[in-house]
C-alpha cells in the first residue's frame, strides 16, 4: 500500500510547511531512524489550533486538533523526505495534550492522530508504539504537541 | 544471569495483559530496540492506582505505583517477546508523575521502578538512562506512566 | 571543526560532574545512539538554578537555566565519553520547562540550550530535533529539564 496514494484516496489535505519555532531541525536521521521534532495543530498562515482541553476545547476539539497535528507532521515528513513511502513503519509517539488539571482522557484525544496514521500507512505499519499525557501549558498555548519517531526503508 | 528466573527468585507477581487504552502497539521494534508505550500502575480487572502525588497519594505510595508500572511493563514484554531473557538491557525510560504543583520529588517517586528493573535485570543491564518528571494529569487518574526503551539480543 | 577546541574558544566553563538523582546511569549506548538522562540545570556544589518561569524566574533567566543544562549535559558526555568529538552528531531533545499554567514560550527558553549545541558542534551537527513543553513542576523545582540523544562516531 502507498501513503502517497492514500492521502490522495482519503482527500486529505495537507497544511502548508510548519515555518520553524526556534533553533531545531524538523527531522533528524541518524541509521535508519527518523526523529520528528515536537509538532503543534498547524492550520497555515501562522496559525495553530489552539486552547486547553477540559476548560476552552471539548474532547472533540481536542481530537481535531490532535488529527490537524498528524497532518503537519505528514507535511514535515513529505517535505523532508521527498516521499512518504520512504516511511517504513511510525515507531513511537509521545502526545502531549494541553489539559486542566481534571482532564483524564488524553488517549481519546490523541486517537485523532493515530486514526489518521492508521489510514495512511495501514494497521501494521501506522500505528506505533505511544504514550499520551497532559501538561499544564504548550507553546504559543498550541492545543496539542506530537514527537514522532519514523523507521525509513534503507 | 536470567531475568526469568530473578522474577521466580524475587516472588513478583506479574499483572494480567494490560488492555489497549487507544490506537497503538504495546511494544514496536526497530532493528534490536524496542519502544514499549507508555504504561500505567495496572493492577488487573481493568483497575489502576489513581491519585496524585502530594495531593492524595503520599510518597511512599507513589513508589509502589512506580512499581507497580514496571511489572506492568515486564508483563507486557514477556507477552510480546515471549521470553524476558530476550531483552539484553534497559535503555532509557521517561517517567512522568501525576504531581502537584509543588511536589518535587520525582526522582524518589520513580526509584520504586527502577529499583525493580535493576533487581530483575542487575547491576549492569537493568539500570538505564532516566527523565523523571511531574505532569498535572494523566489517563483516567493514574498515578504514574513510564515509557521504556530497551535492546534486544539480535 | 572539533568541539573540544570550540569549547576553549568560546571560553565555556563545564560545571563539576552532576551528582546521580536517583537509581540510572548519565549515559546509555546502545548501537551508535547515546541516550542522556533528563539533566537539570547544575551550577555545582548540589546548587541547580530553580523556580519557575512566568512566576520567579523571567523568559532571560530561563533562557540562561536552559543553556547551564547544556553545559551539564556536556559535562557528562565529557566524562562519559572521554572527549567531546567522538559525539557525531545532536540527534534529539526532550526539553521541560518548570511554567506557570499561562506560559507559553518554551522554544524561546529552551533556545539557551540550541544554541549552546550550535556553537559547541556547529550549525550542522549541533542543531538536533527537539520539543519543548511545559511541566507544572520538576524534581527540586529545578527551573528546566533536557534529555538528550546523541550519535557517535563509530
Amino acid at each position: 500500500m502507498s501513503a502517497e496514494l492514500r492521502i490522495q484516496e482519503l482527500g486529505l489535505e495537507l497544511p502548508p510547511s510548519v515555518p520553524p519555532g526556534g533553533i531545531y531541525k524538523p527531522l533528524v536521521i541518524t541509521g535508519n531512524v527518523g526523529y520528528l521534532s515536537g509538532h503543534g495543530p498547524y492550520l497555515g498562515d501562522d496559525k495553530y489550533i489552539t486552547g486547553r482541553v477540559g476548560e476552552n476545547l471539548t474532547l472533540a476539539e481536542g481530537q481535531k486538533a490532535a488529527r490537524q497535528v498528524g497532518l503537519a507532521l505528514l507535511r514535515t515528513m513529505k517535505d523532508q523526505l521527498g516521499d512518504l513511502n520512504r516511511v517504513s513503519r511510525i515507531v513511537k509517539s509521545l502526545a502531549l495534550v494541553n489539559s486542566t488539571d481534571d482532564f483524564c482522557e488524553q488517549p481519546q484525544v490523541i486517537n485523532g492522530f493515530s486514526e489518521l496514521m492508521r489510514d495512511v500507512f495501514g494497521e501494521d505499519r501506522g500505528i506505533g508504539a505511544r504514550s499520551a499525557i497532559a501538561t499544564n501549558a504548550l507553546p504559543g498555548n498550541i492545543a496539542v504537541e506530537i514527537e514522532l519517531i519514523i523507521e525509513l526503508n534503507e
